[in-house]
């Protein structure tokens, strides 16, 4: 069922008719362009331009005004100065313009004055249903229809590939180059959208739109700083369930690119582990650079997207095979033996090949064509792998290869479901010939590996039962100011959540009777609802042994508290069992602007602090993806039984971490973080327990 | 001064004659291509095909046998079946001949038989004193003398393009996959040259000879496994020496990769950490694949490689600034920013540019082509960078593209020290007058970022001053077999490496004096020289707390270790002082059959074990060393005092690392390992101390 917000873009990215307010006879300026790109490539829509100067504008009637349009065209593109823009928006609004696309710059991202014509033109627009792409953004262009509202420069040098890539780009410049790379290489993408400001139209709601629109089956995106989660969390559902890709480069990775993003646009350049974690949450692929992003989405257009992806590679260097398995290795891409019986048979008709995987056929098998296709419909068949890839080098260059190709296919052909990747070097004939037959082809062997993963990892999250549901927990009522440890602990516990066990005394006889209950040793920490960093005023004691130490720590802590914060209020001391033999972890929640709370587990101490050993992802969830996140650590063997030691109470951490992300989500925005610092997962089948609790309330 | 070693193989890759074995007719035959290849290029020195059964081949006197040549040739091809190479072999030594290169397979590839026969051409070899490439390799060759001792296919597509990269690769069809991409991208590599077998030249040798070669400023290498140190060590010597860069693909990274390098070839894939840690000690730069390889030599062959790498961007995409700085974070090379006053400067003259850096000079600068002067010299002459890149995307193929060409360059022409990037999406033509120009020209700007660190890399490495000097250390005498705990610790103290304070106790009464001299608490462990593994029969005691504790402990670990190895002779019990407070690190040494003793360091337990936080460095070497050593782990921060830590005592680590490694180095190959596990660092000024010590002979 199409979502309406997305559905409602379509007057945007394929209009029936468009205005240009603006409009220049010059065909070379930024007003001039859209005209001249849509005459040039055929636009079937009527096409308006408004310049009260003229009475024509490149051929074309031009009219004087919005109000003197002869009908109410879906979409306006707006390329006038931004002094004026604001009135024109209002125009268009009112007359029921249904989308404008703003190349206009001055607003939000030069200076406040400019910020605030955006809120207002925006609020104009949201009034009368019209929506904005931009302001100071590139436009669009779908190919396809001839449709350009952009004035992009790229088309000096040529016009688009048609083909079902649809890129949504927050940067107009990098859009522009990513298409460039495309059109250059061959790859064919005919739609492409740049947000600019994101005023109001979303990059989330602009994939959306692809993942509706039926020309389109892979979406590339770029982005910077994601503004707005409903709109992309709905867009990223939506793909998925049209079983389209999304391949996405997200900059601002680094401390030092969130710098430079902040200097570019107006962007929130939110916490970037968020986004990787909401990106990872519905199986989007990360690019690290244009060449991957393309390399996948390229790739992607094949629609084969293995859920259990293995690869199988046939190769005529023995060399390239262990480089292609090292990046098999390090991105997760099993590459399983081929069947004994098969080895053998393979071994017997060429004695010196390497029939294990990566498959050696070596230099002979390449002069007996025949030999071709036995190895590789022996991988196919036998090997069952769901993605073979053939590294034959400059073989395809060679006058041999038209009998390769032969060969090749016929496997290709008789095994359709699988996905067939060449490493070649050749001439752009050759290779055009291969994509016709259905190959995907890729120069660099690595590359082809990296692209060959990324089909994987979109059949997995395809694929991939819906996740259990969330724990249900209580309405949650928050404090009305950050809450002392106990309070915490009394909150987190009314959502299921278990602290090692504990009692507030208010003596030492108390004190010493909690310690016999629980058995030595004990922890003491002074209670008092003043002090928050206990540990910093020596407020914590551990280990502590027997009656005799229990009774002088009582009036130790109290000793202290007193000298440490003389007005505090102090209610005695907290008490609780020293759990042994356990695992130190860290839960955690903090409140993302934009993705709202976000859990994280890690490792106790050193685990988070030092090594970043840590995962996150949006709340709630439910236990089986808490398992996960809790296995996905570098760590996690430490949980697991590393070395002889016993393993860790997986199910009951599991079961913790997401009742905190349902008490999270149900606590709402008021909630700012909450830290069980550390929790102790205990042996298999003893549970896990919050030693230390704050939940600060925003 | 030259090397010998690499002196001597200039008959092979630089000869005045060269015969061929087996020479065929055919010129598309393996044993009739490298005549077709020489005589089609124009080879200067003489050529001598030697065929039984021709009077002439291919239009050249041909010669029966080897012994009738009219003198002897400098190299021979040796392209005939293996049955009759090793006869041929002695007879080219006999006559003197310095070199052959052998195409024929058959050898150590295929089986025990082929690996003796292989021993036995090299002995015959070296006693006459000719070397050998291969057999079973794919030769050598170079462009600019047109010595193709060659019979790679790639020849089919296309000439080499002359340049100043040498390539020396261990796999035939992969460094012709090299060379080919090379070419295809139009940069230039005379000389290339394929190793195959090993049977006697290693690739470590022919980097040497390119390090010493007058033609060749820049070494890219593909290796598989490192069968020997000493060649592979000068030759690094040798090229930091004659600061030419080394940049290397080395595969066999993962455990799937090397078992497949196993399937392969006869190689010894040595450990990858080990040669990594070699890599790093010569400043050679590793390349994840071959465009990286290529994109890094490359750019290796302007010769500017900075001591202190820094990068200024200039960008006419905000997003794509981001992008940089998020590749520049990542491979760890600083984009300081501009200057207060340059950047208040320049936003004078354009008020929406972003200065700082990346210096996002807006498409507007675009325009005006004397600003794009301004901003650039700006960058280059306030800013100081090493490193400029510009990201100009399409603009390079824009009308206005002469125009800022010419500006960009009289800043280049003018600071002609600085390393010179553009990304830039353009024609082979524009591009080739770039380079003509002295730019370095990459398409994709994250690839520009990662050549542009390596070449910080190397100037790191040619600037470094020599070492420190490794620790004297005494000669040393390792025990008949792996010693007793206390042997090994004695062992040690002798090369000045200090354990915790300890004494041997032979009754209750002793142990509880030496742990009053020590002050509790105390360690307490069984002595046995036939216990090795003493936890693991409880044969330890941590926390030993009191006079009391300490003679149970006593009675307690006797009566263990008897039941545990009633045959075992036991000496009574180690007393040592309880070190608190420290941070416990491991210091190991393993013998690698390559590289000899190699030593680690990490952090204690979990970080080796589960994080693989670890590093390594072939010994001897010195407390610098070391200290970078500490300093490099992702740990670190644990020992440089992270989160209010106490600094750990670094200097007095790094002084018992580098003596460690001068021990292992003075010991000999009869040392297999060394295990100081753990190794407690105390607070600043304290000391480090080796807790258990293990000395392991072969």
């Amino acid at each position: 069922m199409p979502d309406a917000r997305f559905a409602g873009l379509t007057p945007l990215f394929a209009p029936r008719s468009v205005a240009v307010l603006g409009a220049s006879s010059d065909p070379t300026r930024i007003s001039g362009r859209p005209l001249a790109f849509m005459k040039a490539q055929g636009f079937q829509g009527a096409l308006y331009p408004i310049n009260p100067n003229r009475a024509e504008v490149q051929g074309l009637k031009a009219y004087p005004s919005v109000a003197d349009l002869p009908e109410t065209p879906d979409v306006a593109i707006v390329a006038i100065a931004a002094e004026i823009a604001e009135k024109s928006i209002t125009e268009l609004a009112e007359r029921g313009v249904k989308a404008a696309v703003m190349f206009t710059a001055g607003f939000a991202e030069m200076d406040e004055a400019g910020e605030a014509a955006q809120h207002r033109m925006v609020a104009v627009a949201r009034k009368h249903g019209m929506r904005i792409l931009g302001p100071n953004c590139l436009g669009v262009f779908d190919a396809r229809t001839a449709y350009y509202a952009t004035f992009s420069s790229s088309f000096d040098s040529g016009w688009p590939v048609l083909g079902r890539i649809g890129i949504a780009s927050q940067s107009g410049a990098y859009g522009t180059h990513l298409y460039t790379l495309a059109r250059n290489r061959g790859i064919g993408a005919s739609l492409c959208i740049m947000t600019g400001n994101e005023a109001d139209v979303t990059v989330g709601e602009c994939i959306g739109w692809l993942a509706e629109c039926p020309e389109v089956d892979v979406i590339a995106v770029y982005a910077e700083g994601i503004r707005e989660s409903p709109g992309l969390i709905a867009a990223f559902q939506a793909a998925r369930a049209a079983k389209k890709p999304i391949v996405m480069q997200k900059v601002g990775r680094s401390e030092l690119g969130t710098k430079a993003a902040k200097s570019h646009t107006a962007s929130i350049a939110g916490d970037d582990a968020v986004t990787e974690a909401v990106m990872a949450e519905f199986g989007v692929v990360r690019a690290r650079n244009s060449e991957e992003m393309l390399d996948i989405a390229h790739t992607a257009t094949r629609k084969i997207y293995p859920a259990r992806n293995t690869l199988g590679v046939i190769t005529v260097s023995g060399g390239a095979g262990v480089l292609m398995s090292d990046v098999a290795d390090a991105v997760g891409l099993p590459m399983p033996e081929m069947p004994e019986a098969t080895q053998k048979m393979l071994r017997d008709l060429v004695p010196f090949c390497a029939p294990r995987n990566p498959v050696d056929a070596t230099a002979q098998v390449s002069n007996d064509v025949k030999l071709i296709h036995t190895f590789t419909e022996a991988m196919v068949k036998e090997g069952g792998y769901a993605s073979v890839l053939g590294f034959f080098s400059m073989t395809a260059s060679s006058r041999r290869w038209p009998g390769i190709r032969e060969q090749v296919n016929k496997v290709r052909e008789a095994y359709p479901d699988r996905l067939y990747v060449l490493s070649v070097i050749t001439t752009d004939e050759r290779r055009a010939e291969l994509e016709a037959d259905g190959w995907c082809v890729h120069e660099d062997p690595t590359r082809a590996v990296t692209a060959i993963a990324a089909m994987g990892r979109f059949g997995a999250a395809f694929a991939a039962p819906a996740g259990a549901a969330p724990p249900i927990v209580s309405p949650v009522t928050l404090p009305a100011t950050t809450s002392s440890e106990a309070e915490a602990k009394r909150l987190l516990a009314a959502a299921g959540i278990q602290s090692a066990p504990e009692q507030a005394c208010d003596s030492a006889e108390a004190a010493v009777a909690a310690a016999e209950l629980f058995g030595f040793p004990v922890v003491m920490k002074i209670l008092s609802p003043d002090i928050v960093h206990k540990s910093e005023i020596g407020g914590v004691l551990l280990n502590v042994g027997d009656v005799a130490a229990v009774h002088d720590g009582y009036d130790l802590l109290l000793a202290r508290g007193k000298r440490a914060a003389p007005t505090a209020r102090i209610e005695g001391v907290l008490v609780a069992k020293q759990l042994q033999g356990g695992v130190e972890c860290i839960l955690g929640i903090h409140r993302d602007p934009v993705f709202g709370p976000i859990a994280m587990f890690g490792l106790g101490g050193i685990f988070v602090e030092v090594m970043k050993d840590v995962v996150f992802r949006r709340c709630p969830f439910g236990d089986d993806v808490a398992e996960e996140m809790i296995r996905s650590i570098k760590g996690a063997p430490l949980l697991l039984g590393a070395r002889g030691r016993p393993k860790a109470d997986i199910k009951a951490l599991a079961h913790m971490l997401a009742r905190l992300s349902a008490f999270a989500h149900a606590a709402g925005p008021r909630l700012a973080s909450i830290d069980l610092n550390p929790v102790i997962a205990m042996p298999e089948g003893h549970g896990a327990f919050a030693v230390d609790a704050v939940v600060e309330v925003g």
